[in-house]
């Protein structure tokens, strides 16, 4: 005998009618179809996915002065080679993630790229690591966007604190939303902010070449020594700078996890815009660093004004309106860029869920309730560590890049065991190909392992251990999580040939507490389910209720038995659960079900009101082998659901 | 046909193995009929029930002292009048409270005879008030407590909070655990305080007849008048005295509670005891204020050190053994006077439960876990007042005694009415004695009615208008619930004649997410219920699981159609609501029963990573008509509770 198959359309959309403030609050559902009309072209997917990589020249430059200026006048003058080596980075990684556009055409995230090649532990490493970091990125980017509000306007700086978690409450609530939809909103600002700093390097090519362009407002500002130089101190302190500096890298990958969302050719366009935005993200972080130095811009300890922000004051005047502008699309930008975070962190905790290292609740992304715990999740977190830091933003950043070096080490070392593979199975002619492709990954495998290891030793003391922590504790989590799983599944699993086995007798109890229509109710249901016997249940709590039901029960001429069942501590669950092991024990392939009367009350404070013990007893029960339950609701009309004609009872 | 009834033994305590920690926790339970073995003789119930009144004449005093004292030296002379006034009252109040042991032996509490005689609003005001204060009795009398100790060891001043927050954890501790059987323990401190208090009396005379009585340390102290006197000023300043001084009656209707709970013959050895501790407390405040204003004792405006421990500083010496031990027993005194609310609170809660005015849930005793809320309830608002006050005894006095007075004057009120009617019916021979009784209670009636309305009158702006407002609330909730409880049970009732109705048809949907043990379970449990339709559903999240579950369907061969329902939005709750609906539609008379495969599991966050859709489902169906809803479980080994032999599938 075969399985009849058959389908059956869903709901259509008009028929609906609960729901409707969920749907104000949180907008209207997406159909899975809906997602293939959502593509995006290439000038549209440069500003949804490059606004935190191209925002994060508004803060890496800063980093980089910050930490020189420490040394002094002569540190200082490592600042240029400093930014070169990080340029000089932002190209081999943006060469190596474009080779990541073609071989994962589906999306070559680094977790999906560590666990092809590298396997579990590498890939729950990097899935860790990028956890981590989308909170960082919510953190530095919003805590970076107020400083470029501050720096217009300094009487706001007592309210950075405040201001910033206001951008973060914001976020998740625009998320909640969703705002998916609105990809042309995104790209404004961003192109607003590229547009102005490429104008901002004109006016000051144009200004410093007819020798009118002036200094930076800090540019007179003594640089005091506050670390030691001299030899390895100096070298410590350069390494140190690069690490900062390093973060102009953070969101690199966001292209090549994203290949799906382009046009076809996919991967192709994919590469294109990936191309355009490192040229765009080098260009104007050397941009800005040369300028910074020109101007002799210092960075300052809480950040305001920042760096940024004096070269566009130099640069257009203090009181420009172009300086305002300026102002407010580093801003934009940089809360876009904490925005990523938001659609990028329920994406990944859907795949880890999907390959069981989450729990299987963050799946589906359908299930918006469970999306917006991860949105409010992650605010949450990023919003305790801006006011933990206090909206420091050099403190922030030493928790930033460990994060993103991780995964980056792990996405381009998992390439080259990647081509690797390729290259075992290719035809010869393609194998010059793979072998320069496998060298671009190789070398930039190297170079983020080696800014890694730079990372750890200069930050891992300076509050990177917290973020260390975090990976570690999310690593361990997933572990588990997954080998819960799996044991579930193996023990779940059926046997060859296992098929339905029906139980040899079936005991009906009905729990009675009054008699009243919903217990009558109950009654019936479990006649109807013909079980081989019927009693009815109740605990004697107190001799008054009993007596009045056993009359009542007399009285109703009720052809089913009452047992009574003596509670001498006044319990209700242990008495039930002894009762129903006596009938297993009698027949212990025998199933009972035990029916539960229920009724249904409309208001949330009414149901406090009723069933506790009901809910507790069926929890309990869920744990006794061989023991079904069966709830009996009655909706009271204060549901608005009860029947006009009584369905039975 | 008539109902079988018969009786099933309970449990017995050996056989059972869960609930250790439990029991560790919170002791052993007590059987109902155990009850009866705790009964109270004369010299035991008196420390019981009077660890309240008695403990009382530690802060009364203060507080006239307190009072009269802003009025300076010339409206001190008052503080002998109000004194005599507050112990006529008490002579009174206990007289009046004394007719109520004979009246109510099952326990006259002022809810029970409020609404026996004056009806439910009455009695639910009553209520109100007592539940506050039971709130207050706890904060006043630990507050009062710690000031004992640290009069003691005044460097410990600066830890009132901290002490009195300490001292009512310990005893929501204490009460978790359950203390009720430790009467002889409440006798010590109590008999202690008494016996040292008439001690102390007796050195004051002996050493004041041989002239060698020093005054109190705080004699020296000028009296700085900061409250406008003269005329109506000082009648004002007068009253406020005294009603701060009735604090002293707090208490005095718990005997007449607790009738059920004294030996034979109930009423008369209650009412001995009564007078007994009327006379005790009277007596011990009496001559407690007139050494106070003898040894010339200023009242602190922190409390320290408190006007009682001065007497016995002073009495004693400021080092000796007997001041110390004097301390100790008031502070012990005053901590059982708290801990008399912790057993008060939940008895007058479950009273009020089973009139419906309060939650089902607290009416049982045996139900501890709902007991332990209580518990923790009013522990944690009273540590609330005790930080919001700051731990000051006069402020939170302000709150006090509304709550009490309220009560007396109802329960007197109440006697009156229940003497007119038993006036009604008695024979000629009792009605003196009747109108006596009437006599005495209308007295109290009157007397405490106007107490009430001077306590309002001076106290209702210095705070008492919190302890009023929480009153209303409450009481307005109890009538809330109580219309909700009487309107459910009116639309459960049974119409005359009903009884069973079977459904037309019963329609089995078991519903399905893959093909394992639990969903093969599941199937047969449905199987043997006969239903006239048997069909599996399942909800298609992903194309992928629903092409894998089709096969293993077609590769099982099982005699059962599978319907897959589409959901564009990715839901699950919907779809198969609109289906259940369907299938309703086409027969209305018809039941459908919704078999949901659970599997469970053992530890508590591998519960978190199971089954949350099919809990929301389950809460959803519930408002269902004509639904029922079966949870089949699995349990799985870490459950400890998998079958050896597979119960079935």
């Amino acid at each position: 005998m075969t399985g009849v198959v058959d389908t059956v359309r869903g709901p259509s959309r008009s028929s609906v009618s609960v729901g409707a403030l969920k749907r104000l609050l949180v907008g209207n559902p997406l159909r899975s179809q809906q997602l293939s009309e959502t593509l995006l072209p290439k000038w549209l997917a440069l500003p949804v996915f490059s606004s935190d990589p191209i925002s994060s020249v508004a803060y890496a430059t800063e980093e980089i002065v910050l930490v020189l200026g420490a040394g002094g006048i002569a540190v200082m003058g490592y600042a240029k080679w400093v930014a070169a080596v990080v340029a000089l980075l932002l190209v081999i990684v943006v060469a190596s993630y474009r080779q990541t556009c073609y071989a994962y055409p589906n999306g070559g995230g680094a977790f999906a790229v560590s666990l092809d090649n590298l396997g579990e532990s590498a890939a729950l490493t990097a899935a860790s690591a990028l956890l981590v970091d989308y909170v960082m990125t919510v953190a530095v980017s919003i805590v970076s966007g107020v400083v470029a509000v501050i720096s217009a306007f300094p009487s706001l700086s007592s309210h950075a604190v405040g201001m910033s978690v206001g951008f973060v409450v914001v976020l998740v609530l625009a998320n909640l939303r969703g705002v998916r939809e609105s990809g042309r909103a995104f790209a404004v600002p961003t192109y607003l902010f590229i547009v102005l700093t490429f104008v901002m390097f004109a006016v000051a090519l144009v200004r410093g070449a007819v020798g009118d362009l002036p200094q930076a407002s800090t540019a007179g500002q003594e640089l005091v020594r506050t670390e030691r130089i001299g030899g390895v101190f100096t070298l410590l302190l350069t390494l140190k700078a690069f690490a900062s500096g390093c973060t102009a890298l953070t969101g690199v990958e966001a292209i090549s996890n994203g290949v799906p969302a382009f046009r076809k050719p996919k991967s192709r366009n994919a590469a294109l815009t990936l191309v355009a935005m490192g040229a765009l993200a080098t260009s104007m972080f050397i941009g800005i660093t040369v300028l910074a130095l020109h101007l002799h811009a210092r960075a300052q300890p809480d950040g305001n004004p920042s760096v940024i922000s004096q070269l566009a004051s130099a640069t257009f005047g203090p009181h420009n309106v172009f300086f305002y502008l300026y102002q407010a699309a580093t801003a934009g930008i940089l809360v876009l860029a904490a925005n990523t975070a938001f659609n990028g962190f329920p994406l990944l905790s859907s795949i880890l869920a999907q390959h069981r290292f989450l729990p299987r609740q963050l799946r589906h992304r359908g299930d918006k309730l469970v999306y917006s715990n991860g949105i409010v999740l992650l605010g949450a977190f990023a919003a305790a560590l801006i006011v933990g830091f206090n909206a420091n933003i050099d403190k922030l950043i030493q928790l930033y890049i460990i994060g993103v070096f991780t995964s980056f080490t792990l996405s381009q070392a998992g390439m080259v065991r990647h081509w690797n593979r390729e290259l075992a199975q290719a035809p010869p002619s393609r194998r010059a190909t793979i072998r320069a492709s496998r060298v671009v990954n190789a070398v930039g495998a190297i170079a983020t392992a080696a800014v890694l290891v730079i990372v750890l030793y200069t930050k891992v003391v300076h509050g990177a251990w917290l973020a260390i922590l975090a990976m570690v504790t999310l690593f361990a989590m997933m572990k588990v999580i997954n080998r819960h799983y799996a044991a579930v599944s193996t023990e779940l699993e059926l046997e060859d040939g296992e098929t339905l086995t029906l139980p040899s007798n079936t005991h009906a109890v009905v729990l009675v507490s009054q008699l009243h229509k919903p217990t009558l109710r109950a009654l019936a249901q479990a006649r109807a389910a013909r079980p081989t016997s019927l009693v009815a249940l109740s605990v004697n709590l107190d001799e008054e209720g009993i007596r009045r039901l056993r009359e009542d029960w007399e009285r109703a001429g009720l052809d089913v038995p009452l047992v009574v069942l003596d509670s001498p501590y006044r319990e209700i669950v242990r008495p039930v659960l002894e009762y129903l092991r006596a009938v297993r024990r009698a027949g212990p392939r025998d199933v009972v079900t035990v029916f539960i009367p229920e009724y249904v009350v409309g208001r949330w404070w009414e149901q406090l009101l009723h069933n506790q013990s009901a809910l507790r007893l069926k929890a309990r029960l869920l744990f006794e082998p061989g023991v079904l339950v069966t709830s009996v609701p009655y909706q009271l009309r204060s549901t608005g659901r009860a029947p006009k004609a009584p369905m039975s009872g």
